[in-house]
């Protein structure tokens, strides 16, 4: 695990100077809300895994940091739009960008990253690559819609719930993947692998991500509980509905798809699935998926960078935060 | 004038076909969103100046459809944005699209709008014309984010206005037109000079814009007064203060940045407004940058589109709604 963690210093360094090299480019009036929003930190999973594709493939361009950063934009901007849809006030415990700099200022500011993503992808004159990040911004957005449209519905069919995170996080984790491979030059074949590496590594972090929800708030570093507050259907909501006496199922549905759960229900709720191993079933499903990221690694060249792929992917499953 | 009529009604109806057509591609969860958008009307001015530019330059292959598709989806994810950011109530006399569908919806399925438009330009597989796609975009959100930086500054520098209307509006527009002539492969100085005529108009078009916002509620279809209410700076705001007594127009300017202004004394301004020619006054400021946009005509290959462009000018200086 060590040597993962050397090179994701390393690279993890050369991400940040390029992102912040790319920040000064950017219309002065947005740049401090993209540095407040990237300056929150986050794992640069994203851009890391761009990197190590391209590595993956022999690509030792600098022009993979300016892919990454495009990626890491795009990230960004979803989540500025996402933490005013959630009308969340904090992002990894710093204040959301909407409170510091107000609503309208951080949508525009989404809107101008956003841009400025493909504008930074589409100067590396490479068709797929600009395909491969505009229709992940727009699946993203598509995800994120549909699990705004399926709200607090607490039998949510558990087919539409992989299909909403697939979106809102899966594409673009699987973009990160994809484009580096597509920038690198690899086979149609291996940047297929790349992409279902992506998808599936996607997929266990969002699984976990959910899991992680009912962890105590000084693991997480934010209150638990914040996916029942706000009416989004988890694997774990599903298990514990069926866990529960038909009547008690029957009655926490109901407060859940009204949204009146009280901060002692929701208590007396997060005690119960956390003694009934509803985030372990959770990660028993990730477990499925990480297998079939495993499966996908198989399809890719041997060495330095799939070993270290194999490292993020089981990070991506393990992680605490 | 007819010719330009029946040109346009043309040209409508092929644009309208082909964004219906386009629509269809997006996420189901989004198409009726768009589709509210799309058909609350509006102009389609943009898009026909990308068909126009691309006929003047001898296109006809019908993918300028396509790009013209892009312009008007950009247009419409700004305007959805633009709707939530000003809490606006209607569009062109529809009701805005966050109220009909939610606020996170809306902004959702303007993120997605922005990269259906990206797609749809990149496919036209041309590098000039994405990038005059994606910079549009990124100075319209710049734009419109100076413009909330700026608001309720009733002396705010003249240059600084025309900084914001240049991002927010004739950008756009530009881009409807750089873009159709870039497709079509004119040269260099013809392609700047089609950026030159629609930055132009659209300074027109926004002051025009602003001229009309005092005009009565039975000739716009909408309440007068709307700029002061949410506090944008207008010129006709300038020529009112400089004709008002200096105690009064210190009153009005605190006012006015306060957000206090009732309903009366609303009133009271719109009718000294009008009385005192600040509209007329804007209009004469439009004047100038038509008289730009006619030099930029100039430096154009003449013939039947030239003179169609020259009545889109001519209209958008004398539009009455």
């Amino acid at each position: 695990m060590l040597k993962l963690k050397n090179y994701l210093k390393d690279e993890e360094q050369r991400i940040s100077d390029h992102l912040k090299k790319e920040i000064l480019t950017l219309d002065p009036v947005v740049q401090p809300m993209v540095e407040h929003t990237l300056s929150a930190g986050g794992k640069r999973i994203r851009p890391f895994l761009t990197v190590l594709f391209g590595k993956l493939f022999g690509y030792t361009d600098p022009a993979v940091y300016s892919l990454a950063s495009a990626v890491e934009f795009i990230h960004s901007a979803t989540l500025i739009h996402d933490d005013i849809i959630d009308a969340a006030d904090t992002r990894r415990g710093s204040p959301a960008a909407h409170l510091v700099f107000g609503a309208p200022q951080a949508l525009l500011a989404g809107d101008v990253l956003l841009s400025a993503a493909m504008l930074l992808a589409l100067r590396l004159n490479n068709y797929k690559v600009m395909e491969c990040c505009a229709t992940a911004v727009a699946r993203t957005a598509a995800g994120q819609l549909e699990e705004t449209q399926n709200l607090r519905n607490p039998y949510l069919p558990f087919e539409d719930y992989l299909h909403i995170i697939t979106g809102k996080t899966a594409y673009l984790i699987s973009c990160a993947c994809e484009s580096g491979a597509i920038l690198a030059g690899a086979s149609v074949e291996h940047c297929a692998a790349a992409a279902e590496f992506g998808l599936q590594i996607g997929i266990v972090f969002q699984l976990v991500d959910d899991a992680l929800d009912i962890a105590p708030e000084s693991e997480i570093g934010k209150p638990s509980g914040g996916d029942l507050r706000e009416g989004k259907f988890t694997p774990l909501l599903h298990f514990y509905l069926q866990a529960l006496q038909a009547r008690e199922a029957t009655n926490f549905a109901a407060k859940f798809a009204a949204g009146t759960l009280d901060e002692a229900e929701l208590a007396a709720a997060l005690a119960d699935m956390r003694r009934l191993g509803c985030d372990a079933r959770t990660r028993a499903l990730a477990d499925r998926h990480l297998t079939l990221a495993e499966a996908a690694l198989e399809r890719l060249p041997a060495g330095t960078e799939r070993d270290l792929l194999a490292k993020v992917a089981a990070y991506v499953r393990t992680r605490k935060l």
